[in-house]
């Protein structure tokens, strides 16, 4: 399919792949050969230096098959034991879902919920972790994409770290492109995924974390696929995962690091996605549309846009005049607010965004919304 | 990569794919727009048609991430219950493996072993099941590619079901060219993965199983990832996967499934794979290699040859200098005989396999021992 034929897409993933990192794909490799050894050394050092670490160092990188979800549970579950007890800051559905897996494993969990429009207060969080002793871990996310939200986490990770608790952070919508900070040294442990702002396919997530923690965590999962300590020891015993990769995706991923590694980095890479963003408000404006987050709180990586005021306004019709045309955007996911989603992270430029809201306007005119 | 220049993989996985299956790889594609939805539901009704089994029926298929361990995890573990117990028929490394998975997730688990080299006795696993009525699940392996056994999956299956016990098949390295005889009514749940003979690509497996087994199970799983019963829900409602799937995969399965078809169904596959099989094992007699097992107990799927007698053979050295040649072959897995596997499966051909036992022939006498 041509460049100029494919589809865009404007969600918070599956996204935009660079050709190249498709055409990566376009390869058989046996999973215990040397070649495919190497490609997966490569990555985890690559993961390290994207992650603005030294090899070598006190962290490792440890890839995971699956979606993001399946590496948060690893962590979590491999990570914390049933004598521990986590604090979940809430602020929207990936917060949520860290609750419920780790409900579902059984392990002690509270949870610190905010609206999905707001961000923690560090004081209160804090207080909580004062008034409980127990809390061993607290788990929060950088960037919600119910909202697109930025958490300041530099701050939390530091109130948490201050009160000498384990910092374990969803970065699946952010590592690669916006800053995490894992260099100060408040973060203990950070889930991400192949297919955010790395640009590469999905099938294959990672978490990147001090070798200590993975050191005392022998045993503690209860899932022999999602055991982290093992997979982690497999990998540094042998250099191959435990059990089939996905290895075209594999290669994707290298490819992936190589290409954000050439473009400069993480934060010439939050530079094209913020142009994109701020294409996209900037067009997005004139049509009636304001964000549903103020500014101060809004990422580049998505936006929520409050469906069209006082109109009936088919959802579903509209997405499906766009996906007509190429063009993938995406549901809301706040309960009490119609809203529907764009994202502007992938292989995609301000002129691609320029496009979406042009045949917005044109869809919204034949939808007589205009 | 040319067809001529690629690599040809004689493991049990990863395996080549066709070109057409690898090409599907090439488009983004949004996961919860329409195209990708029908692309699932395509999926799961050839998986069906695959297995031999007519739609509308009393059974369903599940796509879920990651390896065929996944799969089997998300299976038993979502299946059994804590007041369950569970009976492996192990012989083999995968047989082993769901033992592992069972206890980890603290099912009441107990096994049948006999050696790698032998079959399970079904006279004697009734007898196991008179004497335990608390058993009310048996897991076992169609074909253990630890050896390549091909297990006698009809006859212990109807032993299991005459006892009244749900019959959980691993199917890994079977599905989709060696018969399962799912229609037969005996076996209730197989688990397979897209890039076994199904020739797809890795990083996603299934689960094909009544349905009644799934509307018994919900809230089993203490894994979220894993959770078939939420999985199938999701997909019986939305059409969707929970979780971001890994889309250039499920595209891959998908056009691979197409493919099967076309070459005529799984009955045509496995008379290809049989004929790789018969070609392997003719020409490597004259070289002085003789399989492991008995010819009655030997799968199409993977051979397992012992190292050349009396001589000091350098496996690594021998493997390296195939590889150097583009021809992947697979370490041993027997703990009391040193041997070395080829896998017969994949998109190769009678004639790909003479290419590598000529060059296995040089290869030896380069190293001094032809």
């Amino acid at each position: 399919m041509s460049r100029q034929g494919r589809k865009l897409l404007f969600t918070p993933g599956p996204l935009n792949c660079p050709d190249e990192v498709r055409a990566a794909m376009y390869l058989d490799v046996g999973s215990r050969e040397p070649a495919f050894i190497e490609c997966v050394a490569t990555i985890r050092q690559l993961l390290l230096e994207t992650a603005g670490l030294s090899s070598g160092s006190e962290w490792c990188s440890v890839p995971m098959q699956g979606s993001g979800t399946f590496a948060i549970e690893s962590a979590l579950t491999t990570l914390i034991k049933k004598s521990d007890k986590l604090l979940v800051l809430e602020n929207g559905a990936y917060g949520e879902r860290m609750v419920t897996i780790a409900r579902r494993a059984g392990l002690p969990v509270v949870r610190d919920q905010v609206s999905p429009t707001d961000t923690h207060d560090p004081q209160h969080v804090a207080e909580i972790l004062a008034n409980d002793p127990d809390i061993s871990h607290v788990a929060m996310v950088h960037c919600e994409t119910t909202t697109g939200i930025l958490n300041p986490i530099a701050t939390l990770a530091s109130t948490v770290k201050n009160a000498g608790r384990t910092v374990i952070v969803d970065a699946m919508s952010s590592f690669g492109a916006l800053p995490l900070g894992l260099d100060s040294g408040d973060i203990d442990c950070v889930a991400a995924s192949a297919n955010k702002c790395l640009e590469g396919a999905p099938g294959c997530a990672f978490i990147i974390l001090r070798q200590n923690l993975l050191e005392q965590a022998a045993g503690n999962c209860p899932s022999l696929s999602l055991d982290l300590h093992a997979q982690w020891e497999e990998l540094e015993r042998t250099g191959q995962f435990r059990f089939t990769p996905p290895t075209h995706v594999v290669l994707a991923l290298r490819q992936a690091l190589e290409l954000l590694r050439r473009e400069g980095g993480p934060a010439a890479r939050r530079s094209r996605y913020q142009e994109n963003h701020a294409t996209l408000l900037r067009h997005m404006k004139p049509l009636g549309f304001e964000p549903v987050l103020p500014l101060a709180l809004q990422s580049e990586v998505i936006t929520a846009f409050p469906y069209p005021a006082g109109e009936a306004f088919d959802f579903d019709r509209f997405c499906q005049r766009l996906e007509e045309r190429d063009l993938i955007i995406y549901p809301g996911k706040l309960s009490n607010l119609p809203c529907f989603r764009i994202g502007t992270i992938g292989d995609i430029s301000p002129a691609d965004v320029e496009r979406l809201v042009r045949e917005i306007e044109t869809v919204l005119k034949e939808m007589g919304l205009r």
